[in-house]
C-alpha cells in the first residue's frame, strides 16, 4: 500500500473526518475544457480517444491541473460493455451515444456474450494502470460502469430516449427476456469493475442514469436488485484498502433507503433531493456525494458560492460528505466558473 | 347546479365515499384513437384543431364513447397561453411543441401582456363551453392550464428541453427577470382558469410537467409559489358545486408535502411513487391521482390488470383516489388496451 498525498475523498467516503469537504465533479474530464478539446480533435472521435491509453490518461489528469480536485475518475464512456459485446457505439456530434446493431429480438439477446474484460476491454485496463501511476498517490482514481438497466435501455433503444418505450415494453411484455439481459450485463459489469479494481481503481461508481424512469416496484426489480448483485460480487480489498462503492441513480431520489440496503458505502444525489433530509432518512448506513445543480455554474461568482454554502449548512455537521455535482459538467460551462466551484467547497468546509 | 349522472369523479376529489374508484386518463382524446387522427386530419394542423369548437368538442367526446371513463378533460394544449402572448406556437409532426418566437432578452419579457382569456383565447371558453353543454350531465369536465414554470421553460428555450440551458440560466443568472416573466403568466393562468370555469369546466388541473427538474429550493421558489397564487387565485364556487383544483407536478414526488400545503384538493401522481406511501405522507389533506406506468398499456391483459390491482392495494381503504396514468396516454397504444386498463379500475375497485 502506498501512501495517498490525499485522502480526503476516500475518508468521506467511509465516513469518517476529513479537515474540508472532499469535491470532484461528474464529467471533469470533458468538453468544457479547451485541453480537453484539443487532445480530442487529435484523437479523432470520441471512441478514439477512450481507446487510446496516453490519451486517455492525458484527460483524465487534465482537471487536476486546473482545479483542486480530491478524485480522479477514469476518462471512458458508460457504454463500453455493450461496444464489447458487438454492438457498435458511435457519437455524432451534439447527440447522444448511439449503437449500429440494436438488440430487439429473443436471438439478439441469446447471441451476446458476458464481457470479458481482460480480452474485450484491456484499453480500459490499460488507461487505468497508466493514470494509477501517473498520479502517484496524488489523489485516488475512481473507475466506473453504467447500471445494468442504463446499459439495456441504450442497448435497446439503440440510443437515449424519451420515455424508454422499447426497453419498457420488454420489461413488461417479456420481463423474462429483459432479466436474461440484464444477467448477462450485470456478470460483466462485475467483471469489468473487478478488472479495474485490480488495475488500480480505488474506488468505483455504478451510474444508474435511467432507472428513475421506472415504477418504483419495477426500479427494484429491474435496476436495484442487479446493482446490489454487483456490489456483493465486487472485491471489497485491494492493494492494503477497503474499495468503497457508490451508486447514483439520477431522479432515485424517492428510493434512497433501499439503495443504501444494497450493502454500498455512498449514494450519489441529484439537484432534486435535499442532502440534509437525504442524510436524515438514511442515517449513518452510507455516504452522501452530491449534489449542485450544474445549471447553476453559469451564474456569477457569488450565486455559485452562495449554493456551495446552502449544501454544505443543509448537510451540516458529521462525517460522509462528498461534493458534487448533481450530473455531469456541461460543454457550456466556463472553467474559471468550475474553480470558482471547486475552492468554495474548500473554503467553506474548512476548519 | 343540474345533476350529474356520474359524480363519483367529485366525490373522490373531495375524499368522500364511492361505489368504485373513478378513472380517467391524461391525453385520453388523442393519437391512440383512430377517430381522432381522422378528426385531426379533417382540421389540418394540431392547433387548426384546438381552435376550431366543434371539432375540439368532438374529440374530446371520443374517448366516452368508447370507455367508462368518470370525467371527460377539455381537448386543448398546454401551450395556449404563450401561444396568445404572440409567441407562434407550431407542432412539427413526430416533435415535441415548438415557438416561433421564443422568449430571450428582458426586452422580450417585457413586452409580454397578461393574457385576456375573454379577447384572446375565446376558443378555448367557446369550446368547453361546448363540451359541457354536449355532455349533458353525463360526467364532469375538467378544464386545465400549464403551470408559469413549465410555459416559461417552453417560451425561453423555444421547443422542450433535456436540460433546460436557457431557462436555468435565466433562473440563476436573472432571478428578478425570471419572476417577472412567472408573475405575468401567473396572472394569465389565474383568468384562463377562472374563464374555464366561467364556462363551464367543474374541475381544474394545473399540468406542472417541468418542475421536476428544478433543484429543491428552485422548485418552491419559481414553480410551487406561483402555483399556490394561483390555487388562491381561483373561483372555488361555480354552479352550486365548490371547484377542486388538482396539481401535477411530474418528477415531484419528494415534494407531495408542501404541494398539499398550497390548499389544492388533489395531487397527481407519477409512477416513480408507491400511491400508498404517498397517501401516507399527506394524510387527509388531500385526495390523490394517478399512477400507472402507461407503458404498462404496451403489455398484454393480465399484466394491466395485476398493475391496476397493485396501485389499487396501495392506496388501500379509505377514500379520495382517482385513478389515471402516471403521465399522457402515448400515441402507440392499442385502444383495447386502454378499456382494458378502464374496465379494471372499476372491476377491482368495486364494492
Amino acid at each position: 500500500m502506498k501512501q495517498l498525498k490525499n485522502d480526503r475523498f476516500l475518508k468521506a467516503l467511509f465516513r469518517q473526518p476529513v479537515d474540508k469537504t472532499p469535491v470532484w465533479m461528474m464529467r471533469q474530464a470533458g468538453r468544457y475544457l479547451p485541453e480537453y478539446r484539443q487532445v480530442r480533435s487529435k484523437a479523432g472521435d470520441f471512441m478514439s480517444l477512450c481507446k487510446n491509453t496516453e490519451l486517455a490518461c492525458e484527460v483524465t489528469l487534465q482537471p487536476l491541473e486546473r482545479f483542486e480536485l480530491d478524485a480522479a475518475i477514469l476518462f471512458s464512456d458508460i457504454l463500453t460493455i455493450p461496444d464489447a459485446m458487438g454492438l457498435g457505439l458511435y457519437f455524432e456530434e451534439g447527440e447522444g451515444p448511439k449503437f449500429r446493431k440494436p438488440v430487439r429480438s429473443e436471438a439478439d439477446i441469446e447471441q451476446l456474450q458476458v464481457v470479458n474484460t481482460a480480452k474485450d476491454l484491456s484499453y480500459v485496463t490499460d488507461a487505468v494502470s497508466m493514470i494509477r501511476r501517473e498520479l502517484n498517490g496524488r489523489v485516488p482514481l475512481i473507475g466506473f460502469s453504467g447500471s445494468p438497466w442504463t446499459l439495456a435501455t441504450y442497448m435497446i433503444e439503440g440510443q437515449s430516449s424519451r420515455d424508454f418505450a422499447r426497453a419498457k415494453t420488454m420489461l413488461y411484455t417479456q420481463p423474462e427476456l429483459m432479466h436474461q439481459l440484464l444477467e448477462k450485463l450485470t456478470l460483466s459489469v462485475i467483471d469489468y469493475l473487478n478488472a479495474q479494481i485490480r488495475a488500480g481503481a480505488q474506488v468505483v461508481q455504478i451510474f444508474d442514469t435511467w432507472g428513475g424512469a421506472l415504477e418504483h416496484q419495477a426500479y427494484k426489480m429491474f435496476s436495484l436488485a442487479y446493482m446490489q448483485r454487483i456490489v456483493k460480487g465486487l472485491i471489497t480489498h485491494a492493494d492494503g484498502r477497503d474499495v468503497p462503492v457508490i451508486l447514483f441513480t439520477k431522479g432515485g431520489g424517492h428510493w434512497l433507503e433501499v439503495m443504501a440496503s444494497t450493502g454500498c458505502h455512498c449514494l450519489g444525489l441529484d439537484w432534486t433531493v435535499d442532502i440534509g433530509e437525504g442524510k436524515k432518512r438514511v442515517g449513518s448506513q452510507v455516504s452522501l456525494q452530491g449534489n449542485m445543480d450544474p445549471a447553476v455554474l453559469r451564474a456569477d461568482k457569488q450565486t455559485i458560492e452562495s449554493q456551495v454554502q446552502t449544501i454544505l449548512q443543509s448537510f451540516g455537521s458529521g462525517n460522509g460528505h462528498i461534493f458534487n455535482l448533481g450530473h455531469g459538467i456541461t460543454p457550456d460551462i466556463d472553467p474559471a466558473k468550475a474553480k470558482i466551484f471547486v475552492d468554495a467547497v474548500h473554503r467553506f468546509s474548512e476548519g
